[in-house]
């Protein structure tokens, strides 16, 4: 760790003055995300035709060579050029060179940087190892477009490594099973946003996934019948592996554990017997039989899973159990300890003992944080900054995860506004900031599906992927929802199916083919945010329920209701006189005025679409609102108040959730609304 | 043959009873297709919940329970409600009984036959064998739709049998090479709408396409190392004999054979070297060398394809090589044959015995008909009925692929209408009839990659497999293309890409977010007819250039100029009154005329769209003249001659083939503008 410290920090500072280096060039508008560290454009384009070929020099290894093969079938097909399958000649288009091999197991802090030069006559891609060029690869065919001449790259020098070492997305795989076909096109877009740790979460209350030989019961009666073997997993981490991607097994305990208990009650601190569905059991850390079953289990599930690091969980531990359990209360008043926390940082050491055995170094969520642990561990904060800098202090290294919850559905913007290094954590001594080694996006699997699963992570995921890896000044929204709409089309490339899915669900939803109508007001819509679904749902949820509603199929952020808000803000800062902001606004308004009498029909044909129906009549009275607006404000007329004061009725209602949706256009409706009270200007 | 013969026969005039019925009794308005010989409507519905479970009685085996999984996944995929991998219980929703097991390897003219009843409490599907209760199932799937109650399945009696026993697709896959993956979707196609043979055309001149352990420079030398292992192969056909499909192999000789002669040109006609590129050079059939040759290859291929016929080709064959060959032109006159046509027959007799010896019967094209051969051959016609009458007449059993070409770019309805037993062939006595056993669409590869060849098959080969099982009366066109609009639909579910590659390779050429104006383009042109893209071609055909054009991307039939034309004779028809064909005419021609504005910039930006360019200019032509033309027509006045000598003018330039499109909705315009001549009515 002191190592990878060390670098960390000789990275940050080479960022730091390469990033103020890159302040003073001219910054081409490029499509890239994550935007590298430094970038300078160059004159002219190269041109990508069937003459295309790739030469590698220097090292040569088996995932080198994957990786360029990869690469080609990739540019073949964004271009639908066939590029034959073989080594380039010595003058190819794109040279390749790295210095020196990576590790067999990839480490924390390997050296990802790369080179990548690009003029109109050829292209050239250095790095240190493999990770770099799997890397370099990846900004190439982001390049890819195609411009009058053919496809080209724009010429281009860019220098590039990431700002934190650590940058990882979590997969929930417990409350809904994610087939591996489905995670490996999620590596796939993980490795094109440079992200590099996948941090799979195997076992929760709702479903244990891993197959263990020691332990069959585990998935026997810990799952629907819906795991990995062990096969699949060695095969999925060297896929992983290929692109440059970390895989960290969590098995969350002593809490969250639920599924463990149905094969082995006598792990628990009741009696059981125990359902998938319902209880809150936790795992008995004061009896010796507990640790023997995760000497075996640990030991096993350490060989499967190669990385370094090993997460134990440790979060949201409920004491109910432990409260209610004599033998456990009197443990805990025999061995001196306050309190539940005492006991669970007990548990955590023998934990602690037990995965450094195997060679791996112990992570775990924040309520681990106790100075009873070594310092080796990492702390992995869903509470904030604050509390990361707490472990900072304490001198435990740490992940951020607060405020990157992907299933909070909030708007790619308020992810890409949490800095690892803000709030307490600007304010630690260099030392203490040394130990933020980066963060991780986080997919809880409470509602979603492998059918919904990509839109919920993607295009997002994308933008806390930059703040991983770009300098902390890249910062702009604007810029950042330009490339975020490029990368999003590009995503599709690799096979997500973060687009094409929501028009299935919705084809699924109509049971018919023309869903114009349905369409429209799926752009206009997004789902509740925080736990605001949760926490309406009665009684425990069933998670075999079926995810086929309006709120399963839409994407998590509209941007159609982005772009009309930034017309109505164009239109009202201009006066009210800018014209093409007003041609845009009308066209939109009247499309949804007209919208309801289109979709009524359809509305009533499907069970599915029944609780949209009073989405769809707001929708229309938004849009006939908004246009009266408009005529107001094309007269310069004041509207008179009793109108506004009913219209501001009407927005407040299409403002408030149904189906579990929100209108994202009412705001911007109510902000021209209320502009009829100043029309001569603000 | 005489037993399948008979069974044929006996198919037939029970679907002809079955049918007579079906005419009598009220036919429900169901998307299925193909339509089943009988239907009767019941009352009510069955409600697809999650409550929803099979239950199989009667034989058991693992391709019927393998049906059944797929039938729930699919199921499940559907609605978007997870049913549980679990055997149903006694009372379960769906009751499924065969009476018997089937063959090991798929016969021709095994029992396909089913009853499906469905009532408002349950469902039950009775077969004789597996084979119907797969079809069964699938029709099942096509009867799922949402509801105001939820996901149902429509009451319904059906009894359904084929009316051919050979319903086949050809794929091409030497041409261009097709993987496993896209030729396995396809095969769920083809299982959708109750196809049962996969005619896999393996080699031709432009690439030998399966491994060959005997004589492995048939793939190492003739092909561009793109080809399936035996391994696949045998994988595949498992795949395939769980759907209930056959495959057949083709290696096309003497002539299309020039991939062999890359590592064998000994066995040519000519001496070579012989390159994959070009040249017509035929195989040898004077000589002793070339049948052993075969006599081992034949028999390599024979164990590895396990159904019953084998096609040897036998088309086209280009006598050249053998004209100026003096050897073979002294064996031809030795052996006192007339010309070119005898010496494939003496070859011919040569191979047929081959075959015979390996236990399987030959198929061949046309041209392999001669009365020196065997009667126990089979004729695949791609000249037309004629032929296949006169080969019956002859004694010899045939298959239709004539009129059933996907590669000419047809519209469904001109497909639809080719019926084997029409023209010459419905004029042969009953025992010659029964002669002819169903026929084969054919996708030739020239113009297609595994990106677009979906959308070249489907949905269009739905309505060539509705032919050859439905009832010969079910001939009509409106109810055609209302079904195959659902099952277009319905076929993404499987998989299929055929409308989201478009989406995809339009994105490619655009290079951008929004494709909306090129979409409207795209929705109305054709590629060029028959053979006028090759015919155009200058010199052989590059078959590694990229197909990333507009005339990849789009469909080969539009619906939305069928869908106009619909509305401009409706609108002819009312004499010019029809209020609602008017409107939704007016619709059309705005937006069309409005778009080459929105267009334009987008075209410059592409050298992939330049080309179209011309077409976009005329399409916003169209769209002035068309409603220039419906002002005269509502005013009721007569246009002036001038100005329609004119506008007729324009039609004739945009009706001219541009970028090897054609612009679909430029005849129905020319009718509006023709009118104006006659405004009072016709």
């Amino acid at each position: 760790m002191r190592y990878l410290v060390t670098r960390n920090l000789l990275t940050l500072l080479t960022l730091v003055l390469l990033a103020a280096l890159a302040g003073a060039q001219t910054q081409p508008q490029l499509n890239l995300m994550p935007m590298p560290s430094t970038m300078q454009a160059g004159t002219g384009q190269l041109i990508i035709d069937k003459s295309f070929a790739v030469a590698v020099t220097g090292l040569h290894d088996a995932s080198l060579d994957r990786g360029v093969q990869r690469f080609q079938a990739q540019l073949s097909k964004q271009t639908g050029i066939p590029f034959r399958p073989q080594a380039g000649p010595a003058h190819a288009t794109l040279q390749i060179h790295a210095d020196r091999g990576r590790e067999r197991v990839q480490k924390l802090g390997e050296d990802e940087s790369y080179e990548l030069t690009i003029t109109d006559s050829g292209a050239k891609l250095t790095a240190p190892t493999p990770l770099g060029v799997l890397h370099g690869l990846e900004t190439f065919l982001q390049l890819v477009q195609p411009s009058a001449n053919g496809f080209v790259v724009p010429a281009v020098i860019i220098k590039d490594q990431p700002r934190f070492p650590w940058r990882g997305l979590l997969i929930d795989v417990s409350r809904h099973f994610i087939p591996i076909d489905v995670l490996k096109r999620n590596l796939d877009g993980m490795a094109a946003v440079k992200m590099n740790v996948l941090h799979w979460h195997l076992s929760d209350d709702q479903g244990f996934r891993v197959e263990s030989k020691k332990f069959p019961k585990l998935t026997g009666m810990g799952s629907d019948g819906l795991f990995y073997t062990q096969e699949e997993i060695r095969e999925f981490i060297g896929y992983a592996h290929d692109r440059g991607i970390r895989v960290i097994p969590e098995f969350d305990i002593p809490g969250h554990s639920r599924s463990w208990f149905l094969g082995y009650p006598e792990l628990s601190s009741g009696t059981g017997p125990y359902t998938l569905e319902d209880g809150d059991p936790i795992m008995d850390p004061t009896q010796e039989s507990t640790y023997k079953f995760l000497e075996k289990f640990i030991a096993e599930m350490a060989k499967l899973f190669p990385d370094a690091y090993f997460h134990i969980g440790g979060d949201e531990v409920d004491g109910k159990q432990w409260n209610t359990n004599p033998k456990i209360q009197a443990f805990i008043h025999a061995h001196g300890m306050k309190n539940n926390q005492d006991l669970q940082a007990y548990f955590n050491q023998h934990l602690q003992k037990i995965v450094a055995k195997n060679h791996k170094t112990m992570v775990g969520w924040d309520e681990i944080l106790h100075p009873d642990l070594p310092k080796t561990i990492i702390v992995q904060s869903w509470r904030g900054q604050a509390s990361l800098a707490t472990a900072a202090k304490q001198g435990y290294s740490g992940l951020l995860s607060f405020g990157y919850y992907l299933d909070l559905m909030w708007p790619a913007a308020r992810h890409y506004a949490v800095d690892p290094m803000s709030g307490d954590a600007a304010n630690l001594n260099p030392e203490e900031q040394k130990r933020i080694l980066g963060g991780e996006s986080c997919q809880w699997a409470e509602w979603v599906t492998p059918e919904n699963v990509d839109s919920h992570i993607w295009p997002r995921n994308a933008v806390i992927a930059e703040r991983l890896w770009s300098p902390q000044q890249i910062t702009d929204a604007d810029s950042m929802y330009t490339r975020l709409g490029a990368l999003s089309l590009h995503l599709e490339w690799l096979g997500l199916t973060h687009r094409s899915a929501r028009m299935r669900m919705l084809h699924r939803m109509a049971g018919s083919e023309d869903i114009s109508a349905l369409r429209v007001l799926a752009d206009v819509v997004e789902p509740v945010k925080d736990y605001n679904r949760w926490d309406d749902a009665k009684g425990p949820i069933d998670f075999h329920a079926p995810l086929n509603r309006m709120i399963d199929a839409v994407y998590p952020e509209s941007d159609v209701a982005r772009h009309f808000q930034g017309f109505v803000e164009k239109y009202v800062q201009s006066g009210y006189k800018d014209q093409a902001a007003e041609t845009q606004i009308r066209t939109y308004l009247t499309a949804w005025r007209d919208n309801d009498a289109k979709l009524s029909p359809l509305l009533g044909q499907s069970f599915l679409l029944q609780e949209v129906t009073p989405l769809s009549s707001s929708l229309s009275v938004l849009g006939g609102a908004g246009l009266q607006a408009l005529d107001y404000l094309d007269k310069s007329q004041s509207a008179p108040d009793s109108w506004r004061t009913q219209q501001l009725a009407l927005i407040d209602q299409a403002k408030t959730r149904k189906a579990d949706l929100l209108l994202m256009v009412a705001a911007p409706v109510q902000e021209l609304i209320e502009a009829t009270g100043k029309p001569g200007g603000r």
